[in-house]
């Protein structure tokens, strides 16, 4: 099974390749009765995974930890960096060949991109990056995946919009960079000033890709199997006035999906804001709950790829 | 063994009929030879409880940490807000509905009354109410019941006095409410400022429930089966010196036991300060930290319950 | 096995015989093979570790944590005083009666000395101090003299350096009562305000045990088996300028090696800050990431030992 994938370490999603990628939604898949509760699963008796974040992020590690004690596994870690080590000055090499010598796995979020390439260099056991900063957060994208290819049986032949601030966000950048390892068409949403940078756009053309560019939500909606929202952030404007004059264009309401297709699926990576409002939640259209949820057993089968390796 | 617990979610003690509150009291004496390690018990294997508080209280999580894993179960969530999502802006309608994704159960402490209300509303697994502000603390009122329960063989028959700031107190107000279910009789020993409130008064006289409201501990102590014991606490008085007048009244000490029936009961929620003296701890009255300890079978009995409905 | 073992708390090195030391490592050597993966365990199934840090410190919670989890149990507790009890002015008295009705045995780390040793007064369940203020931290002892038996085949017949802050370095003091049991050379090495006070000096003469006082690392290195290297902080000096000068004679270098013993060990409790340089990390003398892995069987042993009495 795990013939497809020979990682010691997660840090981007750049390094995977299709096939690998395909066998970990593939395993993920697998993974859903465990979840469900219709299975039991013990792959992961008397195994350790440490969680160890220097920065906050629930949802990122609670759906970890679930993965891990899905399959009968444990979990130490931290959930802050107030209560680790790193505050008495101690590098993050150190604190991670000492966490190595604790637990059989590691997943790190760090507020400084390249701490998970650089933990990956100093670590025993299998090291993945959840979330360095402005740099990668592959997990992420690998749950993005498996909901497009769970809502639409495949993720090749969609036309997936991509809405927000494109310039800045982490998450838009992963995803984009592997949904062009499929054939699908993208439609990018944001305002001028926010729109996807130049080395993506570039990538994409030279891998042929079909993408545009566009100013707003309503004029593209219509054509959309896949709805990707993010959040554009108050800070990212000169004032509160530019800010509110353009994010309006970016907030999904109910009304607007009159002119969707029926089958439209809207993503969103949470916490959401007001960039959808709740009317939209009660809508079938509506499967960002059931994303973040699709974090679980996207994590549980790349947590089993990384020990068999 | 379920058929009189047909519950969804605990949210307060009101929810209970009489009969239900049986159930889980049977239920969780049955759990005390698991909790004292006679017995092992798996019956949540591979289920985890998402225990989320966004208000620190380590003996209510911890007592719901312990039932769960006395009980072979995972838990998974965070201890005070600082690591949750919640400071970036996201709801707790939005953060309850990931944890269901996440989740088998879920306990929520929240600072603001209604929070386990609403909570309950977005979540497709079953929501337990571990204090929602000035709301409600279904568990501590079951554990208090079942500590009663336990330690006088009955909750009926019993006389109890309640003692400290019966105005304000949670903790009280559920209590009585629940005791009024039975055939017991209350004394409320509070100062006049700090009397229970208007409605459950009103409600206790509709109810035709024994009681009377007196203005210190020592004129009903030896009429008492059961003592319990609440803070009051300094902010609710206009001085340092008009509190420091009235708490003594409130203030528990050994030699006031000597007038006490030879089986007379102390309990207390904990934590306590000063309002019971480290003498009365040694006496065989002193049930305090047996009543926390009864927190874990109570609780396993009720997360039972629930997974079962 | 563990007849040579009647400890109820373990509080301070100096309460455990040489035979009980020996029976924590003997069993600690044979849980390798758990740690490893190799063999799994289940003692402590259904069974619960409280872990209470008034005080943060990860590495010695999380290895106590895997510890625990190695062998099938399970953990409860909080990682720094904030999310306690404490803050509403509990006592620790109470706190850990209450912990004590939850959890199988306790772990304790507290900023106050004797704190450890109050915890065991007021337990039912076993109590491990995991450090307490200026005053014991034991099972890092333990864990140091698991490493140098592993690294060395015995305690005893061994020329053991120790340097760095020996007045006040709680750490250091605990390791030379230790190794005063056996048959060890020792040489302190520490700026002449800083060096190890005259009770353990005086202990030393009492019974025998060789050693010497320098100042620097340099002039006794070669004679070395062991050089256990400890930090010197800054605040212990008048200004910086004196800091300075002095602490550079307790750094390590790897070119300060070429002068040792082939099989020289150099060790650290870590974490450490700059006092010994990333070039020697790759050597084979740099033992101090494997001593910390070592926390882990030596804990697992005490647990198991404890919950045998």
């Amino acid at each position: 099974m795990s013939s497809e994938f020979k990682k010691n370490h997660v840090v981007a999603i750049d390094d995977f390749t299709v096939d690998e990628i395909r066998t970990i939604l593939d395993l993920a898949e697998e993974m859903t009765p465990i979840v469900e509760g219709k299975k039991i699963n013990k792959d992961f008796e008397g195994k350790i995974l440490a969680t160890l974040f220097f920065e906050p992020s629930t949802r990122t590690r609670l759906s970890f930890e679930a993965a891990m004690k899905r399959m009968g596994g444990r979990c130490i870690g931290f959930a802050r960096p107030g209560t680790s080590s790193a505050k008495k000055g101690e590098s993050l090499a150190d604190t991670i060949r000492v966490a190595a010598g604790y637990a059989d796995m590691i997943v790190l979020r760090h507020p400084q991109e390249g701490a998970a390439q650089l933990a990956s260099k100093f670590s025993d056991v299998p090291v993945i990056n959840a979330g360095d900063g402005a740099g990668h957060h592959p997990t992420q994208t690998l749950l993005d995946l498996f909901t497009i290819r769970k809502e639409k049986g495949s993720i090749s032949d969609n036309h997936i919009g991509i809405a927000g601030d494109l310039k800045y966000g982490r998450t838009v950048h992963s995803l984009t960079k592997a949904l062009s390892m499929f054939e699908t068409e993208m439609t990018f949403i944001s305002p001028p000033s926010l729109r996807m940078p130049k080395e993506i756009i570039d990538m994409l053309k030279r891998k042929g890709v079909k993408f545009q560019e566009v100013k707003n939500i309503e004029e593209t909606l219509s054509n959309l199997d896949i709805l990707y929202m993010t959040r554009i952030q108050r800070e990212r404007f000169p004032s509160d006035e530019d800010y509110k004059k353009v994010a309006r264009s970016y907030h999904l309401e109910r009304e607007m999906l009159e002119n969707s297709k029926d089958d439209l699926k809207v993503m969103h990576p949470l916490p959401r804001v007001d960039e959808i409002k709740a009317d939209v939640d009660e809508t079938p259209k509506a499967r960002y709950f059931e994303q973040a949820a699709n974090g679980v057993p996207t994590r549980m089968a790349l947590l089993k790829l990384l020990q068999e390796v």
